[in-house]
């Protein structure tokens, strides 16, 4: 049994229990919708990173882990096209953290993210833990005047789009298990690139921006954030859909970063494009007639139209080779 | 620095960001509360439960403990006088655990709490942990037609009441300590005592019937739930509140099984009724004019009027002794 296969487990169990008519998505998509009142929903999700599994605290600065922690959250609720409101933090603490600056900085990091996008820590709980520091971050968000956007909505025909670029997380994650080290900066004329792949890894930026203008335009049919990797979350995304897609690979927006450094050291930047997890940028699907419509750029970041929805299959086009893409993103089982 | 200085720094610093209309109350209650319309509030929480801080593998069967992950924090929605609505599970799973049958276990504990009091389960986490089970369950829940009772707003002269019984969940856990198992029943006479005082420790009930009716009466000025133990929250309800109190020991409802089992066991009842932690029994205050219109029982459950509030000054009067009582029940720190 994988995670996918447990969690689909727990949703049929929670949904074999009848449904109500104030929850609009239980288990399932990136976050659950609540109906508060006619036009206004609550999305809420939770993430939780656990030490020596999600990071490692000898390769992140307490900082950043601050900042991933609500990051990965803030992703959860953009991948609604809802707006981010609030924030809560449990925290199982290691005793040798407690007394050192570790929480202050984690805490710095964070309170820095919500703060750029007015989301409010409201809540939270504080653990011991005996030697791993976890948190779970919670964040909620709510859809004003329009519906929030599932992974289910996607049609035969439409158009597969991806904000930003891809692969940089992972080859960030490559870079640290081969000793790069965010503090400690190399003479090496790469360093600025190196630097750059590591941030992408430790502190990425979720698309908040454009969640919400794709959630208030109806421009998208479904959406999702890539946090276990384009592969898998194309999955998913097709599965809640029942749809199928075909990416063309000479269309995804690899990183250039990665490009550049990956050829020296062995690493495929098309393999980490497609199945490396973490870049939380949003995958998302637009009718034909609405492609037209999409801003070219929101926060200074712009959007690759990689492929479309067909009726069934999830395949890659490469030049004239068409091949069966798997799901081989990141699994915890 | 413990822990309580901790979250009030956090608190500081969160509400050194300024308010919003909607948000109720943030950090420093039983829960947080948002106000989504007039006449109808949603309150969450959140608790994390750490292995071997929280509880212990080798103690806790997993089904009793997936119905503690959800109890304490169904404790929480009730001292807000809310009725609790919706569930999210986080859970970091050591792969040993994966593939056996803990998780279904865990599973069942929880949803057969959750389909008592109508709660749904509407989302989660799954990570992988290296070898300590790790659960954050939150929680959200509803006022409707009625504020939520806070920590804050005890008067001078308002009676002070609690619900249940005490020290039973703390006797609990010293048997533990001493090598009591819930599933090693014993041929001694005192097995089904014991079994019961292990039961309050492993699987509490959260008194979420009187919470409602607590709330929806306007009977309460002021409430908590007994999680740290009656002298910690007592000291953060006085605290929230800008008052003092005095507890009467002898009116303090003891459970009986605690009298029963503690002395030849050289443990003081009295001291787990102040101090013993995890009851989650409801500790509220009530206006000497609304005393006389408090139910005398909900779901079979009792309360006793154990003090009063004062101007200031936390204390217990013992017969003509008067001392003062200092937060002596758990800390994570």
């Amino acid at each position: 049994m994988n995670e996918f296969e447990f969690i689909a487990r727990i949703r049929a169990q929670a949904e074999s229990r009848g449904s109500r008519s104030d929850l609009v998505r239980g288990i399932g998509d990136d976050a659950a919708v609540l109906k508060q009142f006619a036009g206004r929903e609550t999305v809420i999700t939770t993430d939780l990173l656990v030490e020596g599994v999600d990071f490692n605290r000898d390769t992140s600065p307490p900082r950043l882990l601050g900042h991933k922690a609500l990051a990965v959250s803030l992703s959860d609720i953009a991948a609604m096209g809802a707006r981010p409101r609030w924030a809560l933090c449990s925290i199982g603490v290691p005793p040798q953290l407690w007394d050192s600056s570790f929480l202050d900085e984690f805490y710095e990091g964070l309170f820095s993210l919500a703060d750029r996008y007015d989301v409010k820590l409201i809540g939270g709980d504080v653990s011991r833990a005996a030697e791993k520091f976890v948190v779970d971050s919670i964040v909620l968000g709510e859809c004003e005047n329009q519906p929030p956007v599932f992974r289910s909505g996607a049609k035969v025909g439409d158009r597969l789009f991806v904000t930003g670029a891809l692969g940089a997380a992972s080859a960030g994650l490559r870079l640290l298990e081969r000793g790069a080290r965010i503090n400690k900066a190399t003479k090496d004329h790469e360093w600025p690139s190196i630097e750059a792949l590591l941030l992408r890894q430790l502190a990425p930026e979720p698309r908040v921006g454009w969640g919400l203008v794709l959630g208030q335009e109806h421009l998208t049919t479904a959406m999702i954030d890539l946090s276990d990797g384009l592969s898998s979350d194309l999955h998913h995304l097709c599965k809640e859909s029942g749809v199928g897609a075909v990416v063309r690979s000479a269309s995804l927006p690899v990183d250039p970063l990665v490009t550049e450094l990956c050829g020296r050291r062995a690493l495929d930047p098309l393999m980490l494009a497609l199945h490396g997890g973490e870049d939380f940028e949003l995958l998302f699907t637009v009718a034909p007639e609405n492609a037209k419509r999409l801003p070219r750029k929101v926060d200074g970041i712009g959007i690759t139209e990689i492929g479309e929805i067909t009726s069934k299959g999830i395949r890659v086009s490469e030049g004239a080779r068409v091949w069966k893409l798997k799901p081989e993103g990141w699994k915890h089982f």
